[in-house]
């Protein structure tokens, strides 16, 4: 039975997972801390946690779930530290977008008999912009949460039981759980949430350089325009651990719709164009 | 004074325009006529038209404003046979996409002291899929409504009193009137509605490809795949005649895109790629 969870990093997803497990019936301790101590105490102030810590070593330590809810680069940060200090009674879990590079360091530093655990997980939820005020107990009903966890892992048996009940606390917060080998996920969010980032921040980056001065021009646009650039406020902090650790597959799907959209272009008075709509009507039927 | 309304073309844009008419207090009369009589009848059920008409051109001479509602080929084709058809006691206006042809179209046609009025217009709203059956009184409430009016033009006193009135109506069913050149609406709507429209559709049809045979998987994208893809859906028949009569326009922002895309995709492991997100954040707060 989990009793003790630490969360590290209580942005938007942090403080979201604390109100979550609340709300859902955790009646534990949920502990907390932030790189910048002011979230700390916003998610504190919203329930999400009942305590800021400043030792967060001392916090993993003490506790038997550790949730890294940083960007990427963070996360592989915090599990060089928390490897060494962490042992066969804990598992570490995260929220990191990426899971190649994350997987490989969970092979490396955790889940061996005399080791703590680490199950790599990615729920695909999220506001734009961020922060530990937007924090929202319903953030993961029904989102998708994956787990790129392998069944070659040896784990102690405590740890394997603090993974079982992680993972009936992420249903019993409404996600969705898919299990999915971690090359297999990085390539698919290429394609089905990298790629549309891209796409918004690169279309965003073009108007402000078009029309970016006259901003009563963009109410032109309308519902479809707002829609389409909305994910332009993404925060550049947490896209570039992203960038940097799912790079040829983002590359290759960038490639892919630069094709695609000379394709149109060069097809607006040819019968391609239809093609082009009916594809693209068939998947917002399916 | 407008009385008699007569609207050609009753799906979701026409049927929208005469139920926001009634519901900003119009008591004249609004006659409809649409090619699918189907959607004439819903139009007429849902109250958005008091008779379906079965001939157009007789409907057209027995009213005052004859609102075209159709994609911008087929307003083109009424614009020829309603300038035969009609003299300086009507007015007729649109709802057409694309605006530098139905002007040129208006100033060969129209607006001379012994002929009908054309006034070009533009709102920026709709939904997808589209369809009389859909239509909503509040769809123009807080969109924009673009004009390309010449101040050259030569009417009749009985028809600029008629576009005078015209415009009052639009002002009164919650638009924001916007006067406007018609090269450069075209120029303006290819960057902020046409460029987002085919960016959704090279999106949705290369996703289609890659992920169409996996529908669970759609799930994993969550709101921000949902929204970007959501024009996806938009109906080529509508979207042909833009392609065709916005080609340049069109063709210069996709070419636009295809580079920015390009330059994001050399990019991902240089300080590059916070310049693009500083510039999307940017358009985001303006």
């Amino acid at each position: 039975m989990i009793e003790r969870i630490a969360i590290v990093g209580t942005g938007l997803l942090g403080a979201s997972a604390g109100l979550a497990l609340r709300a859902a019936g955790f009646c534990g301790s949920i502990a907390g801390w932030n790189r910048s101590p002011e979230q700390a105490q916003t998610a504190l102030q919203m329930g999400a946690l009942d305590a800021v810590a400043t030792d967060p070593l001392q916090m993993a330590r003490e506790s038997q779930v550790v949730l890294l809810a940083t960007p990427v680069y963070a996360i592989l940060d915090w599990m060089e530290q928390l490897a060494a200090s962490l042992g066969p009674t804990h598992l570490v879990t995260d929220v990191g977008s990426t899971k190649a590079q994350i997987s490989a360091a969970a092979d490396r530093l955790f889940n061996q008999p005399d080791r703590a655990a680490f199950l790599p997980g990615h729920p695909m939820a999220g506001k734009e912009p961020s922060g530990a005020s937007l924090a929202d107990a319903e953030l993961f009903r029904g989102a998708v949460w994956m787990f790129t966890d392998k069944p070659a892992w040896n784990r102690s048996t405590a740890s394997t039981e603090l993974v079982r009940n992680w993972r009936g606390w992420v249903a019993a917060i409404g996600a969705k759980v898919i299990d999915i080998d971690p090359a297999r996920h990085d390539e698919l969010v290429a394609w089905v949430s990298h790629l549309p980032q891209f796409v918004a921040t690169g279309l965003s980056a073009l108007l402000e350089d078009q029309v970016g001065n006259a901003p009563e021009l963009k109410d032109v646009g309308g519902r479809g325009l707002r829609e389409m650039t909305r994910l332009g406020a993404s925060p550049y902090s947490m896209w570039r651990d992203i960038a940097y650790t799912n790079t040829e597959a983002v590359q290759a799907a960038l490639f892919a719709l630069e094709q695609r959209l000379a394709h149109i272009r060069e097809n607006l008075r040819t019968p391609e164009l239809r093609d082009e709509f009916d594809k693209a009507n068939q998947f917002r039927k399916d």
